[in-house]
């Protein structure tokens, strides 16, 4: 028989089994993807035994700051979520290097000189675990990486080291309208509540911040770059700067997209011409009022003489004139963001070269707190792109990376597509002028254009969450892999379990390059139905603009399909150094993925496989399809290692995303048929319906527009 | 010492309280609204107590439907909610009249011919509690009304009776867009998902049918009636299907608005003539094909010869010749629900006056399955109308009472207005013609302009969840009074502590009157500013239909203010009952909060108060304004009661609701002043800013429009 004691301890420990199972349950039950990769969830025994060796309660040397204070309140929820609440037996400590003992100096050391938000995660084989940084704000950060690397899989002795940004900007672009439409939205509605502030602060503002800086990102451009100009009227200033107070413990700048015309739209003036001193005393005005509110200001982003955007070339001045205009009126305090994603129906011989065209013969001429922000390809996010030739070609002028997080052109929220594979190709890409393309953003940054919407789980899907966190990584820290972001994801965002790990990652790693294959395989590119950008239509050939056509991008016809961007073409291919140049000139060398990205090739063109061109592309179609149809399988057989609400909702969005590929595939496969009069390869499935089928669809209710 | 039982017992009975208050401390922290007035938090006690001595383990009798299950489920999830997991030691019996015992038929008799839904609650002192219905929809009503009781502060004896619904049909009218966006919707985007329908089913979509079955909500409309035809494709009615399986475990039906000219939009005829067999037969098609996939379908919805809609007067027919037609197509199987709101221009003696002038001659003429639907007041949704003459005027004709719960008129989301006391008014008031509105509507029913949106709290604001709420009861029993309601909402949705109920209730009730008073005193009406109807706008006069201007309405001039509506101007009065014509014929017998809704009068015109009308009139809106600044003292005061993240939200919308009634106050004079040239009786504040100030707002993204 126990003594009472035992009893106790007995009944003790079941009972608190219990209520972990219970807490567990109601997790279980809420899990409807808000928490995001941040939901702490309960690790199985053995780590956080291991946990609780390295871990314990949380202390700030020094005074704390409200930042500071943060860092301590995450590690302190995080380590409840992830080890429950016995504390474990050593501590967490987080301390500023001016706070340091001597017997620390060598932490001090590693941090000397460091950009902003470094830190270094040491343990302490008394002590336990310390964090340490140059600022408050590295400090939060130390503590975003602890928690990630204990949820993790990797072993703990691993996240001892020292870790800094690659590069100082790493924004989001939000393109919210004010009246809470995104542009190019799937999520739902805006998560700014412009209409309610500044009153009214959304609880969603402090947990969109508090996720943002899990990853780093520290700047976020809060309005459409098809900017509305009231939006720099005092009314919203004061919404902005309630934003930023609640913003700024989590080391948040706010960038404001700014309308070029607005001293004409709302200053009263009657031109917009940068060089015009009321202009540029406008502007500075406009600058100090801003600053009065929002000390730490980040800047203006601006999109000017593009897609109708008002701009300097309106007054006949050039990009450098109206950025630098801006630039002077910002002076230390911020930074202009100027975009050089520019394109028009003058330049008629290929709408890839324009950016480059206008941009680089001005190389050297931009303020020192000016960045020109370029995409990653020279279209326009496209499922794959080459990366763009100003990328090396501007070495006088800082130049920042945009991704688009959102899929515009990769399936919207409802197909799954891990894209973080795509920005890895951009960034190892190697300019051929000495560096990388990370290497020739590092100085600047990378933006990218958000996914967020009001949609519970943020980004419309589960697995977009993943793109979100993905550019954040890769915006700290350029050389992580796409596989390591999409492990470390998973495990936060799903479970820890190996037979889920083993199963999930591979599925994302691939998922983008199946959208590719079914959508625009080899290199093909916009070929996108008009306007809302939902599903296929290479047969758009009718659109007042030459470039807004699928046909102008594919040039099928009954000879063969591709754009030819050789010599013997639009010669864009000589925007690229010499060496790459010559590689992709020659469509035997180059890699197949980008082939009729360059090169406008028969239909019984002899690929590499064997296959024709044309049984080549039927092949990559149905190749994409059957990968679709294994990520369904795949998934279904998660089902043990996923909450219901989460796995049922990931499994509707894969039955649209398998009826939405052959879609793809059946109308590109009728439509290429329709040119080139061939038949398909034997064996191939016959699209389900007639072209004018598909051609007959109409989505006048399709989102983001 | 204690023996090891007692040992056990003891640390059981500590545990389980620490559980509960880890539950307790879980569930504080996730109070964003979401769960609405079925969050089941703990009873105190006492009351807990008591509920145990009712309830325990939950059964259904004979063979339980999917519906029945529900039931259960809910029951078992309240107790649980209400009493924790330690069950009463009685049980809840829930059993359809065909499974009662001989002994118990009287419970059978009670339920005897009772329309669908009705059920009975009864008390038996040896099982515990029973609920009996006829059809299992009864059973789920039973179980919510059940744990309404139990939630609240009623004696428990009390829940024991038979509960009918007094008019069949209880639906809400969704103004949602395919593309998402929600006419007069302040709440975000649509709820409904079209776009990722049929495949995926947002999880709100249960969530949103259990709330409505809650309160006995039994059909939904789910589109605008502004209705785009595509809808009725069969892209649609696939999607249209699933929502419809979703919801019938509910009990909720189905409606569609549907676009009158659809067989010309989408069905290739060149004509909608509703006398035309081809359009008949192709509505009888879209009709069967309907119904081919959902069974109960409930028919349509059709605003028609309204606001530019197109309808049955297009071709010279009546509004009886189209909805009957329709009514033809649905058969028995479903229900034409026709729209009285119709004014033009063409009619420009009183736009009061046309719905009464269109529909009234029509009596008798309506098909059995046809219903006309007809707003609470002659104009539109105003913070007060008179109630609509047509009401009492059409014996022969199902008319159903439209309410609006999102409150286009009545400050958005942001302005704290409890609506029941206004459609208590209304339902109350006598026609004259034999019956209140209540019992004229109460063969057919009751449709709410829905509140709801994808923010997290459904319906934009805490205090507009109880606009839904105080609908659907309504609905169910025109007979409970707004304090009733009130105070079982405030104490589900809040908390069930005295001291905030006794604070709480009376500042909802009085709430509408508020804003009454500082937008639209004294029957005053339309002052809106244009298009997105936000904010006030008593000099709008150059809109090109009269009866869209505010001063149509207001009719101010240096004389007088009011609309005319006897003898000696548009004679409206002359559509109610020649009884009340007669009382509100004379200003000083009429009450009057409806004065200058039916008379000019001059701004000397003396009012039973004593004050001059012009006095009187600055002396509501300011007590509006004061009444406002109570209200946010008051809930300053009930932090205690309530959790942070709720408390925080309400006051912040009350800080938009001072500042923009003051706005509405300040506005209204300066023009008012600018019109009658009279200065503001001693003492009162003078408005902050100049006229010219006020009319230069513009608000391009102001939602809803």
């Amino acid at each position: 028989m126990m003594r009472g004691r035992e009893v106790v301890n007995r009944i003790g420990a079941l009972l608190a089994a219990l209520l972990l199972s219970v807490l567990s349950a109601g997790a279980a039950q809420a899990e409807d993807g808000y928490d995001l990769w941040l939901r702490y969830a309960p690790l199985e025994a053995a780590r956080a035994a291991e946990v609780r060796e390295v871990t314990g309660p949380v202390q700030v040397r020094g005074e704390a700051g409200e930042t500071a204070r943060l860092a301590q309140e995450e590690i302190e929820r995080g380590l409840s979520g992830l080890v429950g609440d016995t504390p474990g037996e050593r501590s967490v400590t987080l301390s500023q290097t001016k706070d340091l003992t001597e017997g620390e100096s060598w932490l001090a050391a590693e941090l000397e000189g460091a950009p902003d938000g470094s830190f270094v995660i040491a343990a302490d084989p008394n002590a336990g675990t310390i964090i340490v940084a140059n600022d408050e704000t590295g400090l939060l950060y130390g503590a975003f990486a602890l928690l990630r690397h204990l949820a993790g899989d990797r072993p703990l002795p691993e996240m001892a080291k020292t870790y800094r940004p690659a590069m100082p900007l790493r924004m989001l672009n939000h393109w919210d309208n004010p009246d809470g439409h995104v542009e190019r939205g799937y999520a739902g509605r805006s998560i700014f509540d412009w209409w309610h502030l500044p009153e009214r602060l959304d609880q969603r503002m402090i947990d969109y911040a508090r996720a943002n800086a899990s990853l780093g990102i520290n700047g976020a451009a809060v309005n459409n770059v098809n900017a509305r100009a009231f939006m720099l009227e005092p009314r919203y200033i004061a919404k902005l700067t309630r934003l930023a107070d609640a913003w700024r413990p989590y080391g948040i700048r706010v960038y404001l997209s700014a309308r070029f015309s607005a001293p004409r739209d709302i200053g009263g003036l009657d031109t917009a011409d940068p060089l015009d001193p009321q202009v540029a005393a406008w502007w500075q005005a406009k600058a100090d009022e801003i600053y009065e509110s929002i000390p730490d200001f980040g800047g203006f982003l601006v999109k000017a003489n593009s897609e109708g955007q008002p701009g300097p070339q309106d007054y006949g001045r050039t990009h450098a004139d109206g950025a630098n205009m801006l630039a002077e009126a910002l002076g230390e305090r911020g930074t202009v963001i100027w975009r050089a994603f520019v394109y028009s129906a003058e330049d008629e011989t290929d709408r890839a070269k324009q950016a480059y065209e206008e941009f680089v013969p001005l190389d050297g001429q931009f303020a020192d707190n000016v960045i020109v922000q370029v995409k990653n390809g020279p279209i326009d996010f496209q499922p794959r792109e080459p990366f763009h030739p100003m990328f090396g070609a501007m070495p006088n002028t800082k130049l920042m990376l945009e991704a688009q997080i959102t899929k515009e052109y990769l399936g919207f929220a409802s197909h799954l597509a891990f894209l973080a594979p795509m920005w890895e190709e951009v960034l190892d890409a190697d300019t051929g002028r000495g560096g990388t393309v990370a290497q020739v953003v590092a100085p600047a940054g990378m933006a990218g254009v958000a996914n967020t919407g009001s949609d519970r789980n943020w980004s419309g899907s589960h697995f977009d969450q993943a793109n979100w966190y993905a550019f954040g990584r890769m915006a700290w820290d350029p050389s992580l892999s796409s596989e390591a972001i999409a492990r470390e994801w998973a495990a936060q965002t799903f479970g820890h379990d190996e037979r889920f790990l083993t199963a999930a990652v591979p599925m994302m790693l691939s998922s983008r390059e199946s959208v590719a294959r079914y959508m625009t395989p080899m290199g093909l590119a916009h070929l996108m139905d008009t306007g809302h950008h939902y599903g296929p239509g290479p047969w758009v050939c009718d659109l007042p603009r030459p470039e807004w056509n699928p046909c102008y991008y594919h040039r099928a016809d009954k000879d063969g399909i591709g754009f030819d961007r050789t010599e013997t073409g639009s010669d864009a291919l000589a925007q690229y150094a010499p060496g790459i140049a010559a590689t992709w000139s020659d469509p035997a060398q180059m890699d197949d993925r980008y082939l009729l990205w360059f090169h406008h090739l028969p239909w019984d063109y002899r690929m590499g496989s064997g296959r024709t061109l044309w049984a080549e592309l039927v092949h990559r179609y149905d190749r994409g399809i059957t990968e679709v149809d294994a990520m369904a399988l795949t998934w279904r057989s998660l089902a043990p290692y996923v909450d219901a609400q989460r796995h049922r909702a990931v499994s509707e969005s894969l039955q649209i995303q398998q009826r939405e590929a052959r879609w793809w595939r059946d109308a590109s496969l009728r439509y290429w048929q329709s040119v080139n009069g061939l038949e398909l390869p034997a064996g191939v499935r016959e699209p389900e319906h007639t072209l004018d089928h598909y051609k007959a669809f109409t989505f006048p209710e399709a989102p983001g527009q």
